[in-house]
């Protein structure tokens, strides 16, 4: 068993910009072990300087393949890049099924690409909290450009990407109706749409699309609702209007890198629109907000937990369960004895 | 506009097994509306009858329309099926991109078929807190069988399928690696397989890769660990050992009906079992303790948006942005002054 490594020298390790470091305080983090809250306050005051940008789409788009692409072609100007892939079907995963198959192999030997993955099995909030402060890890040490990908079906898994600096989503012609159907609720989040695969038939018809539903349902105007409704669920109401922003639908070819370059434009664009408009910090208030919503959720749970007993809670469930008591007056009476 | 039911009608009415108390009752529970809450407690006393089928699996494997030719199968022994649709791919959810599509037509004069679709935009805990109540209006208003379709990639969607008396997991030969991997998290919370679209090439190989895995993994060992966990988070510890239960792999060709008699066998002799085992009682108070922690922690995140004004809140994200405070700093502010 490898040593383990002292707190105050992993932090040292991780401003440092040091691989291992960073990769054993994600470890930590994602463990839940106790020091993940000291790890992340330290990194905190030096975060805040990546370019963060979320990835998402259905399963099948080839997401994976472009992330990979983007990170080389970052790489060619010089700029690191981290990546955290939150998607259970992205090949970096090294799961059961795809462990021998791991595709990302070309970045194996650059100091200048960390590539990490992140299981989905904690649940909703769990994955949510673990990934925002994987994040902020990979930033305080030091990566110029973040990519999240992840996959675009579940609320849950979407929203990692929506709170990005700049979010891609990726379509791919000829899926079948039931998959397109799930970008329904990606429409509104994309700051960039990416047709991958498109040297495939039918990528035309999708860019088409996509570009009719921009114009007809006001791409611009859905961003606003959506980074609206995600600044109100935090408690930050701001006027993110997206004017001046035009969300281009590109075409790529990730495994031959056609179209990727210029992706990397389109996002720098929009980086530099996000710095020069003032939304950059618009964007930035929805994640903190987020967080500190979720931290607060998780204290209270804690609280909630210490409060009644697994004896309690289970002879509440038996009472539920024998239907002498409804769920809501059995809510009623747990929040009482917590709030005593 | 219609005129408004009163509460009292309404709740009779559901209890009557009107379609249309029913249809107005989920309704509310979706909106949030005043008399949500005294809906599903009226409904509570009522509810432990139905058999609740969960049916989840990647997108594209045709779990809709396996829900429709199985809905028509119990038909013909002369149950009555209630279907619940929160998959964002499911075609009876007359969004956008399907609304001049649905397939589901083969029901629409039939009384004993009542067909539901949930819109996923609500979130995670919104989504699953509003489809569990659902199905006890479902149980209350005495359809005998309640299938709950979720599409399969995504911690939360998956989950509240998972909680159902027994669960379908479906899948299909031949949809890709990527969409084969999203399959990884859900071996373990199925009780029954099914492979549709059998008819087609790599089906018999997809059957033996799950029996496969079904033998080395421990199908039933792994149930047990999910459970179980499930039960955990919901404080409720059981002995759900899935012993005497031998998860079967059946074929299915939905479009034809292939096979689908065959499941329903399935179902049934799984009801028997949990029945006759006492495992049904576990699986309902799984189900229970998991909507009791649901509605706890929404009572507690209203008081907390009441403890907490909004100028607060943003002045301490505004704090966070300019890296004063970290989050976890200002999440024990928050709680502190919640605790006040």
């Amino acid at each position: 068993m490898p040593k383990r490594i002292p707190t105050r020298q992993l932090i040292d390790g991780l401003l440092n910009g040091e691989r291992r470091a960073l990769a054993r305080a994600i470890s930590r983090v994602e463990d839940g072990a106790e020091d993940a809250a000291r790890i992340v306050q330290a990194a905190f005051a030096h975060t805040g300087k990546a370019h963060l940008v979320g990835i998402t789409g259905a399963p099948g788009t080839g997401k994976s393949t472009l992330v990979s692409a983007l990170a080389e072609c970052y790489r060619e100007y010089g700029l690191t890049v981290g990546v955290l892939a939150v998607d259970p079907t992205s090949p970096y995963s090294g799961g059961a099924l795809l462990g021998d198959r791991v595709r990302m192999t070309g970045h194996s030997g650059d100091e200048g690409v960390f590539i990490r993955s992140m299981a989905t099995r904690s649940g909703g909030g769990g994955l949510a909290k673990a990934s925002a402060e994987a994040l902020l890890l990979f930033d305080a040490a030091g990566f110029d450009r973040i990519l999240v990908e992840t996959v675009g079906a579940g609320q849950a898994e979407v929203e990692i990407a929506a709170v990005a600096d700049t979010v891609v989503v990726v379509e791919a012609p000829g899926m079948g109706d039931e998959i397109q159907a799930i970008k329904a609720g990606l429409l509104e989040i994309a700051d960039v749409f990416a047709v991958n695969k498109a040297d495939r038939k039918g990528a035309e018809r999708t860019v088409a699309a996509l570009e009719m539903m921009l114009e007809t349902g006001g791409g611009a105007a859905q961003t606003v609702m959506h980074h609206g409704q995600l600044m109100e669920a935090g408690g930050v109401v701001s006027d993110d209007s997206g004017e001046g922003w035009s969300i281009p639908v590109l075409k790529t070819v990730a495994v031959s890198g056609g179209g990727v370059a210029r992706l990397r434009e389109a996002l720098e664009a929009h980086r530099v629109w996000l710095q020069e408009s003032g939304r950059q910090a618009d964007r930035e208030r929805t994640r903190l907000a987020r967080m500190l919503q979720s931290l607060v959720e998780d204290e209270l749970r804690a609280r909630l937990e210490a409060a009644l007993s697994q004896a309690q809670r289970q002879e509440l469930v038996e009472r539920m369960l024998r239907r002498e008591v409804d769920p809501y007056c059995a809510a009623t009476e747990v929040v009482k004895r917590f709030a005593e």
